[in-house]
């Protein structure tokens, strides 16, 4: 462990040169990161292939694991557009003089070391990296032993494109996979900055209980939509079956239908035939269950209590039928994980109360919920979607790698 | 504790609305507050005796717990200043149409519920509920037990202002101030959005490694001002003795004198006066103890390690002789609880490198570090002076009593 902190004490040293490099170098960084995945593709295949040796043939995880030349062009070029977003630091937020002269000022500036720890995803090694060195951050990586060789020959390149830049390979370090060691991650509060944790419930569960260090926690979404009474069923029907089916697994994919119960008759008859089609299984209340079962909706079950507030992240989801908005209000406050909540209606004053109302990083009208993304919203490459109230809320991106500084200039004033 | 728990709960349902209570309800609850300090005051007075009674005469918490006519006036000055502030909540952060139609914008919004622990001062808790109410945020707040009977009867006159102006009083919750119960706040991550303890280093340590719930540090003040070899030696003099004896007791007052060897001589020459009137204790290290001594200054001792990086919090300092400006940004690095930090020179390269090099919530050139202050920033009353990285860096006031949310208004729109 001891050498790991000395490691975390080199990065905390070194933050400050590459804080205070020109946006030109740490461009210039970046670039070299594409090239050099582009030049070494070969290299970083076997490395990858040596991962996927250790994993069973048919393992779910080998997908997310897999890289191939397409997926590394796709990845150079993520490196490319971090590159032409704006720089966050550096950005006078406001300025002014005080009664007695003091020039005050307060700046944007890099947040200094950022911890990720991330799960088998070898992208996000690199686009942790770039988003990071783009905004003048250090970074400590923990990635996933499934990928190690994966990771050490990235964070290799990348080390490479600092070196090239002169800059101290000592800002982006890759921390041994040891679960042990990232206990000393969470607790290294005079070298780290902030922790986000990228992955399971459990890891943001263990991070949320062990850090020290500040956390942006990028949790689970519990997304509802809610089919009001006065909504138009077929925009409803398309908005579900997208938030539902386009890509399950994913957080700001739907968990719940709330129907209201004027119009679910209507609303179920026409949304069997899509999810028929996708297979989706049908967690159904005791007022949607025999509607569906009369519709004979073949892929349907009787929901229990703990299917409300569960992220299914697959092809299922449950319903509940209200008798009124209030309702529909109440049963989304209390399940909810606050990350994204949609209504379709055509009652204009309902929806602004709703999206007044909702407790939510992003809350729609007549839209589907899976619209909460970094690259939807226009802001890039995106860490994670924070389900926290501080410094950020929903997609967390190059925009928010930042803190602030107080600049006082005097002339010799005192207080 | 389940009552506890219940109370939370019961304060996260009227969260909302208070949320979604227009400006003017909100100011109207101060001003009712304002008016009812007047007016209730013999009161008040009657109640703060109570605690009062429980303290040694010389206990030298007296001071802060003591309130008077004129410090009820004062407070309610305060709360009418809060009123004049501008809402925090409801700006448009951005606002934009994307490709496909949707109509996205970021505006702010109240954090939820606000948990605040303190400690003595009875002046915390009007001036918590007051920038809570003003941004639409619900208070839940854990006071010390010696300001119980006090804080009761202020809580008292914030229900019945609330209560005038149709707002739950759910809205402020002043806990009991049983210890354990603190863990109970900590982690109520499902009805409190975050927390701020105000004290004690020993609280602030409790708090960050009991929280469930995001937290915002208000840490101690290790604070530094550098007397660079280009300083002007009177203005160094005047700024090094207002840093540290105008207010000592507060977490922005002066540490550590960092000296360049070039001029320590000199300025100790001339710091010897100002610091003899105020009886300040210094400790010195190596290179200026002898100069302190042959200057016959009578209140020196040697600096040990651990008098760098000591918040002293009374007329006592340490003195630290550099070779040159490098050693003068690492010791600053080493040493610096990154709170507020000075250089005095001449020289604007050598100034800007130190603006920009040191990592502090505030930096200053040729002033004193005692400006770290919401007031003094024009920020309105401060709940504290945050010294980590996350939402809020420096003085933490109304402004940063919000989060953001994303608000997507489509036409059906589908990913």
């Amino acid at each position: 462990m001891s050498t790991v902190l000395e490691q975390f004490q080199l990065t905390r040293s070194a933050s400050s040169s590459l804080a205070m490099a020109s946006g030109e170098t740490r461009n210039a960084v970046l670039s070299d990161i594409a090239t050099l995945i582009h030049e070494k593709s070969a290299d970083i295949l076997r490395e990858n292939q040596k991962d996927l040796d250790q994993l069973a043939i048919d393992h779910p995880m080998r997908d997310r694991l897999k890289l191939t030349q397409e997926r590394l062009s796709d990845l150079a070029e993520s490196v490319i557009s971090v590159m032409q977003l704006p720089d966050p630091a550096g950005q006078v937020l406001s300025k002014k003089t005080l009664p007695n002269g003091l020039e005050l000022s307060k700046i944007t500036v890099p947040l200094g070391v950022v911890g990720v720890i991330f799960e088998s995803r070898p992208n996000v090694t690199i686009d942790v990296a770039a988003l990071c060195i783009r905004s003048g951050n250090a970074a400590v990586l923990r990635g996933g032993s499934d990928a190690i060789h994966t990771n050490t020959i990235l964070v290799h390149l990348i080390h490479q494109a600092l070196v090239q830049n002169g800059i101290s390979t000592d800002v982006v370090y890759l921390m041994p996979t040891d679960r042990e060691l990232v206990t000393a991650l969470l607790t290294a509060v005079k070298f780290i900055d902030v922790i986000i944790p990228r992955g399971s419930e459990a890891l943001i569960q263990r991070v949320r209980k062990e850090s020290l260090v500040p956390t942006i926690e990028t949790g689970a979404g519990v997304c509802h939509t809610y089919v009001a009474a006065n909504a138009e069923i077929s925009m409803a029907v398309d908005i579900v079956v997208n938030a539902k089916v386009s890509r399950p697994a994913v957080c700001n994919s739907l968990d719940t239908i709330v129907l209201h119960k004027s119009i679910a008759s209507a609303f179920l008859t026409q949304l069997v035939a899509p999810f028929t089609s996708y297979k989706v299984k049908v967690y159904a209340d005791n007022t949607s269950h025999p509607l569906l079962k009369s519709l004979n909706y073949p892929f349907l079950e009787v929901a229990k209590e703990a299917d409300f507030g569960r992220e299914f992240l697959d092809f299922a989801c449950s319903i509940k039928v209200v008798d009124d908005f209030q309702e529909a209000l109440s049963h989304i406050s209390t399940y909810s994980s606050r990350h994204s909540e949609a209504i379709v209606t055509s009652d204009e004053v309902e929806a602004n109360y709703f999206l007044s109302a909702v407790d939510a990083a992003a809350v729609y009208w007549n839209a589907s919920t899976r619209f909460t993304d970094g690259g939807e919203f226009g802001l890039g490459a995106e860490i994670g979607i924070s389900t926290q109230k501080l410094h950020a809320r929903g997609p967390f991106a190059l925009e928010k790698l930042v803190t602030e500084k107080w600049i006082g200039i005097g002339q010799g004033q005192i207080r």
